[in-house]
């Protein structure tokens, strides 16, 4: 297969940065444009982006030339595919003016998450819900569109309780996340703030994980999609951590399994039919994990190319049915990786063709 | 007043160091007996102890000659009060012998917290718990006793729990702990186990948060403590934090408040007259952080000298009632400050007389 | 004595809230005028200030409200004593327009420390080279005048030379910094820089040290301070450390000590009389710690609070003569503190009257 | 080729993890044999070992029996080749017994490293130093030897000079290092030691840098290894750092190059033909980083998969001649890595045959 232009938006950043790194050898994709702030824009890349990653610049990029982001100059980008990895405050309007301009948007971003009429995407977890992109070109008009990935926390814990919704149904859900600087993109969390510390509070966090997840795991019904109807509490904090999100979960089922069940569920949990073959599906997309102590961000947040969550510790919970820890790759999984595999699924339903 | 004499057992450990510290000025104590496993026993303190503590060994320790801890010999220790920072796996035993043989015995450590005639004892909360000791005299015989202080995280948790449980009635609780290294002890925690990590996994601990509050919050009867009947889930994590545990609470009320009452029983929440005129009693015992992102260990677990627990982000819970984020100082409130506590509340109350 | 008024600039920076911390209960100071950029200037200190120090905001300044810094309008501060915490960017021009204005500026700020006629000083250095000051009055005119104290790594590095310098002379010196992150403010590094890593670069701040450190050491003489002649080469680094600086330093004599020389040299270098009575002198400047694995920064930045400096590991250098390890408080000593300690020295020789 | 069947002696520990992970795909060997300490002997690796890497325990390698370690029994293990990574307290002897009974050990080990007969390898630097393998068994008898690797921040430290002694000739050299947690094993340094801390020590490394590097960078003759004449003074610091041990140097040559001749040194330096092609030989043994902030432990130690030593921040130093900075990876080409890589150099010149 012809690899599919791309390009990113947002590039200069943090997540942009994980783009470019797992677009470099990617089967499908290449990347042929790069855009970011007006203050990069005509530079090229490797003069202009401060590469904070572990591993070297893949080659390759580094002669791109960065391309401006207003929303009426940003439609010249040389591909039909664009992930965007714009702040908040600014990919709102950007995103809906390539879509208008009939590219695809995987966008990372959060403004158009709860869209009616956009996708919000985890592959294993609702694959189908791109079915609203039809619904999107009509009311939008055009051949382009806008997809989201979710807030990388509501990533990983929808994947997790993907499973147990199948089995047993959800009904209320506690989770306490600790989550890493680099959620924060670059340069992010003053190093004074985190460094030995805990900041108890990311600003829209909590808000955005008991929403999210309810479109996530919502069904796909005539009027868009019906949210799940279970009750979630969230609380946020930031931890001196690189990568990796930890979250302290708690849930009650519509009937209580068994641990022996709950167990089952998360290890039986395989890549559905339709997402199975994506490049970027995990083998065992949920890794549960035997010891008592883990999982834990160092050591755990590579699984499956960091396309894997981790779960562990599960028990009975007093309160609640049972409680567990997760652990996903908020850049990878939740940020970066996950806008990619959302264009892999449309690129395997046809919704974008080479 | 003529300071009392009191020992340390343990005292070349982690919590031991700040037993010292925390009673090198103290008005009423005076130490003049450690001692500590028999490796070090015989030894002067300045020669054995590996101090860690960010300020100086205090004058007037150093030149102690630690002495042995085998029950059968403990007995030696030349006061009527000790103070033991033991590790639990010894600290059962030669707690009784020193018991038994007279002493007054204020232990941090856990083996006899839930014994039935045996205090476990945060003064603001449950001061009159210390009346268990005449049962307890009577049961074991003798003048001396035992009375212990809690867990660190039950501690702060009890404490910014106490004025809600009498306000509204406390029914179901959730606690999720980002607890300090300093808890583990020296040399406690491996460095490559925590650097930039998260333990999701702190042994024994979740279950001491769930029964110690109970007892802490429960009420003397005829027969004893009769426990509260709240249902509380505890997860706990290690996070690399030198010092103070932050705790993310969750909590249904007998009845549901508005968030300015809950506010109002936490600012307004004073020491009892039988503990307000204490040594170790801070002005305030629970601080109220107006600010979105407090409290932070950091900046926050020096609050009264390390003996009061701050509590911010007060907001509704969708799922129980009020949600909170509380802070302690985890091995003074937490430890050695606690035990101090109690050893002060125990004079003013004639248990112990000079 | 009724204390004297003073100002700060740059008040709500990581420098500026150590000069408040510092000056809360002065015995000879008082904090009367606050000063900060335009963004925050009009406001009370206390809802513009994000107050990061571990200890609590003091009372008093809270409700001071910060008075614009723009040069010509910095000169109405309501004292004639200012602390300058401004950054070298801003710091030249405003300092120059307060000393015409009238005021004593006493800076951390690096623009004006090696000019000739502004004393560059480390009271138990060179409390003499106030005497520039009289030059500076005649060159600039009026009443006015500015001294400064030095970069934070050369200042507790200057510190433990003293005495070496004046029992051996110094000829050569290599230094190694490891820096904590309060020196580089607030924001200062981003976290993702930082955390689990170190830089190797701080900007301009090996030139600092190699040339602040000659002025320091150098003598005071007709044509203003001749430099020492010493050659000095510094490599600075930023370690994840929040407080106090580590340097690793070698040092090669006029003439070779023996090991014990150097010692007693260290040991015994008191404050001289002209500096031993000022609040900020600590009772011994240079703390010599006998362990192997000492000084640290976690354990022994707060030696004479802050104010002394810790010496440890002397032993023979294989290249040079001796090598060794100095330790101070970076925000204490080697910014806020140093600066205070110099307005001390300025009141006890008179340049300052309250 | 057939793999040759090695084994690993410590193969539980931190080291003896990176040795498996290392050669679990290595084209010319195969492990085959494991031997711990007694307390683990006799068990399964899977169920014996607390795998601490970030990537999971390479399949293959679980299910192997671990045997016991003594002198007299490590003899058993069905391989030829052993890698030990064998604390230093028991290494010599164990080591020992192996050669006499025939093995080829490739030790990461101190205890031989300075023997005169026993090479001290860096492949790159010192290829030829093998030969000593001949006088080794001639002098202890039998086929069997022992080769060493030498300590990580030696190794590093002696791959970046070699061009530079071969291009200018070594005089005197400053180094001081800033190592990571990894270098001391597991549980390795207590984590209250480390968090936010610089421990300015690390038992007898200071004296193996200086030794070591003579040795290594030495000229092969009649009567053994001649060292070299440079002098070296090393101070060594442990930073909260996973891995990657950052070195600051300065050296004096025997002639003065420009600065230009001293990055076309080391820019050009190639692996010598008879090292190029052994599989663990980086393209570029020393990455020359153009930034004023490189190289960094979190962004650089991957480089070369961590075979390479990144150099950045030449410059010319006001004492010796030029200073700039090292960064390798301390447990890969530091410990595991280059232990391998000798062992690669063995069989490429058939000191070891399948």
């Amino acid at each position: 297969m012809r690899r599919i232009p791309v390009g990113i938006l947002g590039a200069t950043g943090m997540v942009g940065q994980r783009f470019i790194q797992l677009l470099a050898d990617h089967p499908w994709f290449e990347v042929k444009a790069l855009a970011a702030s007006d203050r990069s824009a005509g530079k090229r890349y490797a003069d202009s982006c401060r590469w904070i990653l572990p591993r070297p610049m893949p080659e390759g990029v580094g002669h791109l030339v960065l391309q401006p982001l207003e929303a009426e100059t940003a439609t010249g980008l040389d591909c039909r595919l664009v992930f965007s990895a714009l702040p908040s405050s600014a990919a709102g309007p950007i995103e809906e003016a390539l879509a208008r301009a009939g590219y695809a948007v995987c966008s990372n971003s959060a403004p158009h998450r709860l869209d009616p009429d956009v996708p919000l995407l985890v592959p294993e977890v609702n694959f189908g819900h791109t079915a609203l992109i039809a619904e999107q070109r009509l009311r939008r008009g055009g051949e382009g569109f806008i997809v989201t990935s979710a807030n990388c926390s509501t990533t990983e814990l929808v994947l997790a309780l993907k499973p147990l919704q199948q089995a047993f149904g959800l009904r209320r859900i506690f989770v306490v996340t600790l989550q890493a600087i680099s959620g924060a993109g670059y340069p992010g969390v003053p190093a004074p703030d985190i460094l030995g510390n805990v900041i108890p509070f990311i600003e829209d966090e909590e808000d955005k994980i008991e929403r999210e997840s309810r479109k996530l795991l919502g069904t796909l019904g005539q009027g868009g999609v019906q949210e799940a109807a279970f009750i979630l509490s969230a609380q946020c904090n930031r931890v001196p951590v690189a990568d990796g999100h930890t979250e302290c979960v708690s849930v009650e089922f519509d009937r209580r399994p068994t641990r022996q069940e709950v167990l089952a569920a998360l290890r039986d949990f395989k890549s559905p039919p339709e997402t199975a073959e994506l490049p970027g599906s995990p083998a065992q997309p949920i890794q549960v994990r035997p010891e008592s102590d883990r999982p834990q961000p160092v050591r755990d947040c590579q699984a499956g190319e960091g396309m894997a969550v981790s779960v562990g510790r599960v028990r009975p919970c007093p309160l609640l049915h049972y409680k567990f820890v997760v652990l996903g790759h908020n850049t990878v999984r939740g940020a970066a990786g996950g806008a990619i595999h959302n264009a892999e699924l449309l690129v395997a339903q046809k919704w974008i063709t080479p």
